[in-house]
Formats: structure tokens, C-alpha cells, sequence
């Protein structure tokens, strides 16, 4: 018995077309006409569009800081992005300094495992480099965690030095992993907050003046260096400005392989809210910063053109209570933004229906290709045989972005009030219908772990 | 009853995936599992792949020049083209100096109408601009034909002015068609043509001399200055140089409208070829010339990475003999190679079996966005609903290329003694098989003519 | 007898020095202290500047058009030059459509001999290209004209295609002279001015939408692609668009010998003057027209730079009365602008005194570098041995540029209304006093035809 | 009384011309004809070129290492620089970690004042940055030392972080300083180099592969990115490598004041040195190291095109003794080359006589360029009023370079056995005559330190 979906249009990386969809046990069956048999369920879907489940390779659920803790975990974030059409997500298990590998990713198993409403698997995020780490890197690959993040922000916790960076990405590269970086120079940044408040600049607005565009863009540039001499594949994690993606599309030219994603925020948002007062500014506080609008359309650009590759949410909430701790000192805000359950929408409403972007990059770009670089296996594309995981999303309603019909678990969107078109209607995570009318049928976490395949081996456009 | 094709891997733009395809009528029905219904056709086709039916945007077949004509018509030009896993062809239909779009596109239909293998289309290609083609434009795109090549090279026969491509540049675009332009300097050629035979050197040799890089790369950039002030998308044809990418892509990165092609020729033979005696450097005399083997490095990677939007081959056959006639002035010897049958070995062999290309990437040049940019509606896609047009791909088989097991109406092959990988096995064209073991099963040319869609009114990745 | 200068400021291009400077007969003989010898005559000149006499090497006296001729002649046009401490002007004699080379400079010869206030020198521009002149040019050369200019506007009349340019170019280069070209793309011009006419844009403000930077641009790289052909060296005359200087930039880059000249009107004045009402307007039309304030702001850091190598005035001048004939067909306008007078003191208030500029990169620009680029000897300098060409320059005075203190025979100035710093005092030519106070000491036209050394043979920076 | 230079061609950034040179007290008096007073010594000098006195911006005299000193102290330095043409050095005093600045400027008189041949000033670099040292710099700018150096290398010991970068340069850009940068990757340096040692990579060939030239260009990139948030004018010293002058290129289109230097050994050896045995490797070993010569050809060719300012020695010698140290761990080897003596005679032989560079550069690279930046005021230059620092150059004379006719305390000289045209034969400091025949005239250091201007005061080209 199967679920044959009719009437909709399929849409794809390379392509959409109307044909119908049938779904058996967990995977797609098959994708065509006149597909139903006895017994199948027969749902008829016209004006629709039928996209792969999406995926979110860039969340921070659960994550603890120093003195508090993101505000989604992962009951919460993984049922906003299931009601969204985030089918998986990735999210960064840490090793915090001191600890080894096995251990971060230990905690993170306890902090997902049993609670997830949609699939999920883990990169590892490293704090230091050490001989340990490099001995327990091919037992962590094993274990379906194949892609590493270093920081070259946050001096003082989380940033490395380039010694670090450089052995790191030499050994992800040895054994084929994927080595995924923040890319701002934390130096520049402490040095820059200091003299700020030593100025008088203490609220939100300074945050930004600490990290400008250029600073991100010597750490992408440094970065790209040091991967090249250590022969690592690159993934740069939310870029936000078009400075940054001139040193990448530069250094790819010379052959180096480098990915790139950015986030909803910095294709929709701009500096100017740091412009607004107190607590409205600080809500915009995330690393890096919203940049100019007309970095903005660059982005868009260079995301329909392909040169990013993928989209992500960088979700990482904090609730209105949290980002007031840091009013009186911008470096104490929290840094982040949520965002796990609109990336689809927006992407679609500002992206596919202003004609910014094709359906099929759009597809590529949430859905297709981060499951590609991130080994994610049956994910992020509706052919046959993959997972059968399936957005039916309609296109034609028009709605507005509030925090009052959100289900990330903050007291604010950043979107509040943006009108958009196009809506989540039902997902099927596994061949399994789990939301319908924008609502979760079932309260049972059904996610499930997922190993994914080093970089080295996956198939790659 | 229907043809349901298993166990073969089906390859498409954006992804590879193990499922079956099923045929019915003249169209793909539906792609998955157990598809197979009472009454259909069963084929086995282990370790094969399935591609969509390759199509080929630049061919000449049957194309009178003063003294000549090509060697292969449409009968000999579209065998070899479905032979080699080509299911459509856009053919450059010419209304020559003095002739209306009608009279040209009329002569065209008379060469083509019931001899062809394979289904094909026409460009249109014009020769001088003047008021009435203006107004006969809307008519041509109408019946099918919304592209239009104008030349910047043949002093004297097909080349037209600056003035002249901007008001056609400004027609075209305004009616939503797509500009094709050869981009070479033709002034130049013929400047340093004669100042080469002047000095004595009226060889084979002297044809690249009399046509370098530079030649191109300024025509390239001047058609980019043409086309953005006429507001126009162009498509610039058989690049190939590194010099003409980078004009391509500067100009892209400001947002216009830019598409390439380019020809295995230039990916895969150099211009080591013209210091050769005689008939073997006159067999290679085409234009442009082939170039520098570091051009041909950097075009794979242009390609690869998505720069380069389309292979097609340019295909202009003559027999040694006609290329005799130039031995002693290398300005009589007429351009062109023959090759429509082998671009979906040669890129596959030298592409995506020695890792310079994905199998995505070979899909999508190759077949996908050619049948996209040109409108070919069902053309270029396995999506259930798509033509039946399916190449069945043998990536094991090992064999060599050579004059004497080609299907081109010529004498010599540019390729001979090349061990590939890989071969066409059969052939669909509209859900009937027409090839198999690599021999055509029928005599009758079944092939049919194909009205296209406005450029402007595509669905575009 | 000598006469020595005491109590100044000399500035060269290289630095600038308090120190005396003593002239002999018709050169500098000496710069220091304690020159003078019984006998001489010394003048004080305390915060003064001594500059050699500025050579500007574009300017059009006495020029016939169609239906005019250009305001003014050989008389008044040097007497204005020299008022502005412009001691040697290069003026573009022509050899018009069915003369020879000879003929051309014969009639220039007429028209400036024996009515020259300053000195003057010829290049010669050449309106087609045929083997009679490839044979005249060395008797050219010969005679003191080493550069030769080409244009690639003004189709119909002065334009030549690209054949002509590659031919014209191989044998200028060939015989060591230096190939001057008007870059704007005439095809392109003329079908824009046809189109614009035809849609009603009849007025001034047609001009510039006719022919806009990337006219310029494209026309700037085809003429390089073309000179590095023909391996010519290449000066680009009147640049007035940053696209321009972009190609120029890069070629350098590939090691081509390229010059750049641009005029103070591309520094100062911007398109904004093209939306005032009729003579308001088509007073500022010239070819290339005025660009953006952007390009402007782009002009001055390429001469600080020094990538722009000089500044001419492209001096051209037509009275209202002739401008006003092209009121309702923009393209009946005479092109050009008066400015030969105000070179200097434009430059040193607006580049200088502001702060754009360097005095050392405003000496080079103005006086030594044309000298040297074109073959002056003892021009452009103020070595001891090069000819007493000195301007004593007062930067302290402030006045007010008008139409009624000008010299120019024009009843405009492009720069009615500018205050300024800093005045032309007195002017020497060849060791004689010419100016004083701000006019002519001596009706007697004293200036002298100078022949120039071949650009092969210079010594250049 | 003066001395009055007859009969030989001077030589200034912006030209060379034949006239005579009277020196009178410490100053060039005058330049011109006829310059002779009675009781003028009169020196005639056919067929020479006299030079303004060399100024090199890049010593380390009597440098403390860990376990050694540099070979050459002032007293030798001083006298080889004299001996090649070499007027002035600017000596780069340190002050240590832990030193105030005073100290560290205090020690470097104690080593240069009383021993110095030739005029001298001094930099100084700093190893840390901390707020008393903010609290100095007023005081050391006063004092006549107006240019400060950090280091991006040398982890452990010199280098200091981003954070201490960009303090220093707020507060340096904030003085009017001028900010001297050593830009490679320190803590890459490190790393590889530690990787190489562990892989068994111990010898001379270690050297360049643990900091190749991306780890430079790198730097550079980020040192750029700082100075620009700084607000500080940057001098990138020693560059080596095309990658780096490509960022400098860049960011100074952007408007960023910025300047290049770069050394001899650049320009003229590559790292094919490295391919030695033993000593013939490590006696080459300095940093950055030697690169390609595809690197050399382009440096020569920014240095042509002034995109290179300076050329310095960075003169830093060690005998084959103390090389020999770091056989077996070439981290161990004293980084350094002699070349304060060849610096003229090597620009002349390799530059100028090859047609790679004009007299003008030459000049202005080797004297004026380096005295203006850097503020030496009467240095460079052959200006009357300028210091009486004159080099008699014989441009005939053909010799060979060896380590048994240099004057450096080194047993060896990377030049050994170059045939060089050209040779410094007299050198007047001051007004007097200390070189002749190319020996010490007279035993006695007649060098006076010199203070230096701030770069904000300067009179810049």
C-alpha cells in the first residue's frame, strides 16, 4: 500500500514538471502517471508544488553558553522546521576545549537522540586542535559524522589560530572530510568591541561597526589560503557579504574546491535595523552582522548564478529576555537569530515569486545540494528510491510572517509582518504524512539519526 | 502497452539514481518501481545508463558556400547524429544576402522536410539587417524560430556591422528571441590573411595565424557592449578561447543576460594539429582555430563549473578533397569539422571518465540546457511527461574511434585513434527504439520538425 | 646677458625646490644659488612657482568642418595657449579622404606658419588607410611628425574599420612612430543617434544617450587588442570614462606600452550640464561626451596614480552661434570645447590646491611627460640646456574664470563662474618674456614649427 | 670654495640631461653651465652618470639574535653602504619585549652613533604593543623616528597578533606615522615548518617550502585589510612574490595609501638556490625566501610600472659559520642575505643597461622615492639646496661581483661571479669626497644621524 500524490507540479534541481508521486514504505516508489495500485491512498494535490524535504545543514539547537542556553532544543527547533519543510537538519555537536570528540558528540546524542520531530545528523565543531583530536578524527568519520567546524571568531572560546586551522584542515583532508569554517577574524573584532566601548559605544549599534564586511572577508581570504596549503575542501559558513564572495569565486577559478551558504537574513535584511533602539536592535544581533542592502542583491545574485551554493538558517534563538542581558554592552548579546522554519518560505516568496530566483535553484539550493555535500544519503531530492520525504507547499496563499504563528519557541521574528506568498502545506518525513494544514498530526518525535558519507566518496555535480 | 527499461541507472541535470523508466506512446510515462503493467515490453539493462535524448544546437548540414557544399545533408547529418545518441538538432537555416526570413527558412524546410533520422529545429541565421527582416521577425518567431545568429566574422560574405547587429540585437530582444553571434573580428582576419600571404605564408599553417585569441576575445567583448545597450540575452557561439570566458564572465557578474557554447573540438584536439603537413593540418582548419592546450584545460573547467552552458558541435563537414582545394591559400580551404556523432562519447569518455566532469554537468551541457535556452519543449529530460527520447549508455564498453566505423559523410575523423569509454547502445526517439547495438534499425527518416518557444517565454534554471 | 630668476619655488616632475634659475639666449642655463653674472638682468619673484612651459599636444585650430571651421585659428588659439603658459601645442594636422600625407600637412603648414604665439609641432591624422601613405610615412617621420592618429567615430567621414587600424597600426609601429586614437565605436553611434532621432530625442541631451561610456570602453579594448597585434605602441587620446581606463589598466598589466591621455573637462564638469535647456546644453557637446560625476571623481585618482599619463585640452572651439545650429538635431552640433587658455590653472587649483593632485604628478601631466611621449625635445623641463620655457606662476592669487577674461575666441567659457587659485604670471618662450601681468608684451607671432623625435627613439620613464 | 662637476650627464627621477653640478659647503649648489668661481675645484667626468646618493630604507646593523649577531655592525655596514653609493640607511632599531621604545632607540645610537660612515636613521620595531608604548610614540616621532615596523612572522619572538596590529596602526595612522609591515603568516610558518621537520625535512630545502608565497600574499591581504580599518598608511617591506603585489594593486585602486619594497635578491635569484647541497642552500636562506623566476620577471615589471616604490636591501649578514648552524633544522639557520654595497651597481647591471627599468626609475626606486616616504629632507635627490650626497657612476666599466672585492664582513656574496656593467666611483656625502676609485678616502665615520619628518608632513609625488 502506497500514497500516490496527483495534480502537482514536481519540482526538482534540474527541472518541474507535472507528474504524480508515489510513495511506498518509506522512499519514493516511483514519480510518473497512472502509478496508483489497490489499496494506495490517493491524494489529489492541483496547483500545488511537491519539493524533496528540505534541508538545514547550519542549526544550533540546545546549545549551551556560557551563561545560558540557545532557546530552542531540539523538541522545539525540529518541529519548527518540520512545519516549515526542513526535513533534516544538521547541527553543530561541539567539543568543547578540554573535551574529546567522542564526548561532545556523546552530548549531543543526549540532547537529540528520542526528541527530534525531524531526521538529524551532527557535524562536529572543534574549539582546539590537539594530537588527540587528529587520532579520533577516522573513528568519528565512521560513525557518520563527516564534516569538521573551526572558528576563527570569538577570541578567548571559541576561535583557533591558523597553526590550528592549517593541521586541522590537513588532516580533514587526509581523510576526506569537509571542513566547514566561521570566518571572522576574532582578533580584529576584540580589538575593535575594546575601543568601541572605550569610546562610549556600548549599545547594539556598535556591534556591527566591530565586525565590518572587511573582516570577514581577510578571514574568508585567509582561510581559502590555508585550505589550499593544507588541500581541504572549504565550506564557508553563512556569508553575508559580496566582498567575501569575491575571494571565494577568485580562488575557485584557480581550481580550489570551495562551497559556499549563506542565510535568509543576510539575502533579506540589512544593517539599517542596528539603526532602531535598543531591544529592536539588538534582536538583529547575530555573527556576522547584517550587511548593506546593496550586499543583499549581490547575495541574490550570486546565489541564482550558483556561486553560493547552498541556503541555511544558522538558527541559533535567543528570546527578547536574553538579548537584553547585552543593551548596555553589545558584546554581551547573544549572538543569533531564529529561523529554522521560514527559510523555505522566504526563499520561495522573495526569491522564486520576485523572480530573483529559479524554482529550480531554489530547489538546489535548500534541499538538493546540501544534502549532496553533506553525504546526507536519500535526502534533499524526490527521485526514486530516495527517502520519502516530501514538501507539498502551495504556492498561491498569501500570509503574513508573525511571531504569533511561529513555532520557534522566541517571542519574536525577524520577519514580523512580511507579507509572502506561498505556504507549507503538508510534509511527509519517511512516506509518512507528519504535518497537514500547517499543523504536526502526531506529537510523537519520529526523527531519526542520520550517518552521512565523508565527502571524499559522495557524487558530486 | 508500454516499454519499461530496468536496471539501468538514469542520469539526469541535477542527480543519478537506479530506478526504471517506462515508455508509453511517444512520451517517458514514469520513472521508479514496479512500473511494468500487462502487456509492456520488459529491457534488461544492467550497468547501463539512461540519458535523456543528447540535443545538438549547432549543426550545418546541406549548407551551400560559393564553391561547395557541406558534405553531409540532412539524411547523412541527423543518422549520425541519432546514432551517436542525438535526438534533436537546431540546424542554422540562412536567409542569405538579398533573401527574405521566409525564403531562407523555406530552402531550409526543402533540405530538411522528410529526410531527416532525428527531430529538429532551425535558428535563423541573417546576413545583412534591413527594415523588412525587422518586420518579418515577429512572423519567424511565431512559426518556431526564436533564435537569430548574425555574424561578426566573413568579411565580404556573412559579416555585418556594429550598427547593424545593435539594431538587431534591439528587434530581437524586444520580441523576446535570443541572439547567437560568431565573434571574431572579420575585419582583422581578412587585415592579417592577406598580410600572411603577402609575407609568403599561405599554408594551413597560416589560418590560426590569421584568426589568435585576442581576434575573438574582442569580438566577444564588443558583442557583450552590443548586446547590453540593445537589451538583448546572447548566446555566443563555439567559444574557444580562455580570453572570450573572461569577457563572459565580467559581464555576467554585472547581471547581464549570457550564455556559452562550446565544442568538444576545443575541449579536446589543439593547435598543434595546424604544424602538421598539408591535408592533415587542412582537415582541422575550422574557425575559430583550435587554440593553446591550456585553453582547452581552462575550458573543462569552465565547463565543469557551469561557466560554459552548452556543448554542441558545430558540426560543417567536408571530405579531404574540398578541404584540398585551399593547400596552397589557406583562405579557400572552407572551415569546419565534422563531429555531431561523437560528442556524447567524447564527453563522457574525456569528461566525466577522467573526472573533469560530473555526470551532471555532461547531462545538463549536453542535453538538458540546450533543450532549455532554445525552447525545445519534452526535449533534453527524463521527467515523466518528456518526449521518449532516451539514449541507453554502455559506460564499459572500450572501443576506438575512427574514419572507418563513423557515420559522418567524410573521409577522416579529427578523433581518429582515439580509445574511448563508453557507447551508445540504442536509441529512442519519441518511445520507439531506432538504434540498437549501434546500427540503425530502420531506414525510414522519422524525424520531425520542432516549432520552439520564445527565448522570454522559458522556464529557465 | 642672462636673466635670472630669484626667490621661487621650482617644480619639476620629480620634486620641488626653492632655488634660482638662470636663462641664456633661448635655454635654462643654470639652477642654484648665486647664478647671476654682471650683466644680467634679476627679477624677483618671491612664492612664486617656476614651471616649465606647458605643452599641450591635442588641440584643433583652424579646422575645417562640413559646414564651419573651428572658432579659433593658428593666432588666436596660441596666443590664448600661451596666456595660459602653454608654450608648444601639438596640433592634429589632417590628411583628409583623397589626400596625401603631404598635402595634409602642407595646408597645416599654411594655416599655422608665421601666426604662431607659441611653438608648435604637428601630429597627423589620417582619415583612410592605403598603400601611398604606408609609403609617405617615412618622409613624415623624416620631417618631424611621429605620431599619427586614427578615429574609430564619426562614421562616414573620419571613421576607419578595423582592417585599416590593424594595417595603418603595423606600419606605424614598424617604423617606431606612436598611433593616436579617438576611441568611441562610430557604428554604434550612428545607429543610437538613428534611433534616438526617430523616437523624437532630438535635442542636446541626445548627445551623450548616443554615445555612451561603453561605447567608449569597447571601442578603448577592440584598439588595444589591435595595436598589441600590430605591436604598436598605443595612446589613447581624451579618456573620459573609468570602464575605459579599466581595459587600459589590465593590458598595461600584460606588459603592452599604452599611454592615456584625458582633458580637464572629463575631470571637472559631469552629464548633469546635458539636461539644461538648449545652448545651455549644447554648449558642453563634445565627443566623448561628459560623463558621470563618478567618473570623474574615478579620472583624478588614475592621474594621481599616474595611470593617466597626461592632460590635453582637446581644444576645439565653436561660438554659441555655431552650436546653435544643431539645437534640433543633436547630431548637426560642431563636438568640442574651448580650453587650451585654462589647462594649467585649472589643474593646479582643482587638483593641486585641492588636494587631488600632487605638484610633481601636475608638472609630469601638463609638461613633461607630452614632451617626452611625443618627441619634444627641451620642451617640458626646466633641465639646465632645455629651452627657456618657464611660466612664473602665482599660487596665491584668487580669481574668477569668465567668458569676458578669457582669450579664447568663444563667446563661452565651459567654466563661467569658477573661482580660482593660483594665476599664470608671466611666461617665457624660449628665453624671452612674452606675458607679463597677464597679457601679451608683443603682437609679433614668435613662435616657432618644432620637429619631433620618433616615439622608438625617445627617452621615456 | 666649491667643486664643480663637469662634463657628465645627471640622472633624476624625472630625466637625465648633461649639464655640470657645483657642490659648495655640504649642499649642491647649483646645476647648469658655466657654474665655475674662482677657486672652484673643477672635476671633470666625461661619459658619467652622476646620482643623487642612495638612500636604503632596509638595514640591520649589529642585530642581537637569539645566539648571534648579524656580521656586518654600522661601522662595516656604513662603509660597504658608502662604497656601492649608498648615502643614508635607515636602520631598523628594536625594542625587545619588554623594552620601552626609548630603550630600544637609546641602544641603537650606542651601536651607530660615532661609527657610521654614511648618513643614518632609524625605524623602529616593535615586538609587542601595549599602552605605554602608545603612550611614547609622540615622543619618538619628535624625536625624528617616524616609521614604525611589526611583525607578522617569527611566532614566539617577534610576531604579534591582529589585535596589536590594529592598535598599533589607529594609533600610528592617528601620529602621522608611516606603518612598516613584514607580512608573512607566522603561525602557518610554524606549522608547516613543524610539519616538515616531523616528516624528516630537516635541510636548506625546508626553508622556502614552509613559507611559500601564499603564505605571504596572505598577509599582505590581511595587513591591507587592517591598515584600512586603521586609517594608517602601509609599507609593505620586501615583497617577493606577484601574489602579493596583486593585493597591494587591488586595494590601492580602492584608494588605500600604500607602498611597495622589494630587494635585489627578488629581483635577480630564485629559488632553484634551494636545489643546493649544504651550505650553498642555506647561505640563500632569508624570509621571505626566494621564489620562482616567473615571480622575479613580474616584480621587475611592477617595478617598471612604479607599482613597486622602493628598492631596499634588507641587509642582514651572516658568515658561512653561522649559517652552517641550522644544517640539520633550518629553523635553526640565522634568516638573512649581505647586499647593502650591490644594491646601484645590480639596479644599473640587471635593470637599466637590460632595458628592464629606465634611468628615471632607477633613480627614483633607488634615492628619491625612499628619502621622500620616509622623510628625509636634503636626501635623494640632486635638487640645488639638497645635501651634497653625489655618486659618480661609470657606466662603462665592466666587473665582476665576488666576495674577495666586497666590502661586507661575509665570506661569500649571492652574486659571486655576476658580470655586472657599471661601477660607483666616487661618492661625495655632504659636499666631500669620501670614495674614489672605489676605496675609503679616509678612515674617519663622518655619518650624522638624521632625523626624519612624519609621513603626514611629507611632500609626496
Amino acid at each position: 500500500m502506497g500514497t500516490v500524490l496527483t495534480g502537482a507540479t514536481i519540482c526538482t534541481a534540474s527541472g518541474a514538471f507535472r507528474a504524480d508521486l508515489r510513495l511506498e514504505g518509506e522512499t519514493v516508489d516511483s514519480v510518473g502517471f497512472g502509478l496508483a495500485r489497490p489499496g494506495d491512498a490517493v491524494v489529489d494535490l492541483p496547483d500545488r508544488l511537491l519539493l524533496p524535504g528540505a534541508v538545514d545543514v547550519h542549526t544550533h539547537f540546545d546549545l549551551p553558553l556560557t551563561t545560558t542556553s540557545t532557546a530552542d532544543d531540539f523538541a522545539s527547533g525540529t518541529a519548527a522546521a518540520l512545519l516549515g519543510g526542513t526535513t533534516t537538519v544538521v547541527d553543530y555537536a561541539t567539543a568543547f576545549r578540554g573535551q574529546s570528540a567522542a564526548e561532545g558528540i556523546e552530548a549531543w546524542h543526549g540532547r537529540a537522540d528520542g526528541r527530534a520531530f525531524c531526521d538529524y545528523a551532527f557535524h562536529l565543531a572543534l574549539t582546539d586542535w590537539k594530537g588527540s583530536l587528529a587520532e579520533e578524527l577516522p573513528s568519528v568519520i565512521d560513525g557518520g559524522i563527516s564534516s569538521f567546524k573551526l572558528y576563527m571568531a570569538y577570541k578567548g572560546s571559541l576561535q583557533v589560530d591558523d597553526g590550528a586551522l592549517y593541521a586541522a584542515a590537513r588532516r580533514i583532508g587526509e581523510l576526506g572530510g569537509l571542513l566547514c569554517v566561521h570566518c571572522e577574524n576574532g582578533d580584529l573584532v576584540a580589538a575593535r568591541a575594546e575601543e568601541l566601548v572605550a569610546s562610549g559605544v556600548t549599545g547594539p549599534a556598535g556591534h556591527p561597526l566591530s565586525r565590518p564586511a572587511s573582516v570577514e572577508a581577510e578571514a574568508v581570504g585567509r582561510m581559502i589560503a590555508i585550505a589550499d596549503l593544507a588541500r581541504c575542501p572549504l565550506y564557508v559558513v553563512h556569508v553575508s557579504a559580496e566582498r567575501s564572495m569575491r575571494e571565494i569565486v577568485m580562488a575557485r577559478r584557480r581550481g580550489q574546491p570551495l562551497f559556499a551558504e549563506t542565510c535568509p537574513q543576510y539575502l533579506l535584511l540589512d544593517e539599517g535595523r542596528y539603526g532602531r533602539e535598543g531591544l529592536k536592535a539588538a534582536a538583529f544581533v547575530l555573527a556576522p552582522p547584517l550587511r548593506s542592502a546593496a550586499d543583499g542583491r549581490a547575495l541574490w545574485g550570486r546565489l541564482a548564478r550558483g556561486e553560493i551554493d547552498t541556503v541555511a538558517t544558522d538558527h541559533c534563538s535567543f528570546t527578547l529576555a536574553q538579548k537584553a542581558v547585552g543593551l548596555d554592552d553589545f558584546r554581551l548579546i547573544p549572538n543569533g537569530l531564529p529561523g529554522v522554519e521560514h527559510r523555505l518560505v522566504l526563499l520561495y516568496s522573495e526569491g522564486v515569486a520576485k523572480g530573483r530566483l529559479s524554482l529550480e535553484r531554489f530547489v538546489d539550493s535548500c534541499c538538493t545540494a546540501p544534502a549532496r555535500l553533506f553525504g546526507l544519503r536519500g535526502k534533499g531530492s524526490l527521485e526514486p528510491g530516495s527517502d520519502g520525504d516530501v514538501v507539498v507547499f502551495d504556492p498561491r496563499v498569501e500570509w503574513v510572517l508573525s511571531a504569533s504563528n511561529q513555532h520557534h519557541r522566541t517571542d519574536y521574528t525577524p520577519y514580523e509582518g512580511l507579507a509572502v506568498k506561498g505556504r507549507v502545506e503538508s510534509v511527509f518525513l519517511r512516506g509518512r504524512r507528519l504535518v497537514d494544514g500547517g499543523t504536526l498530526l502526531d506529537g510523537t518525535p519520529r526523527g531519526r539519526y542520520r550517518r552521512r558519507q565523508p565527502f571524499s566518496k559522495g557524487v558530486r555535480p
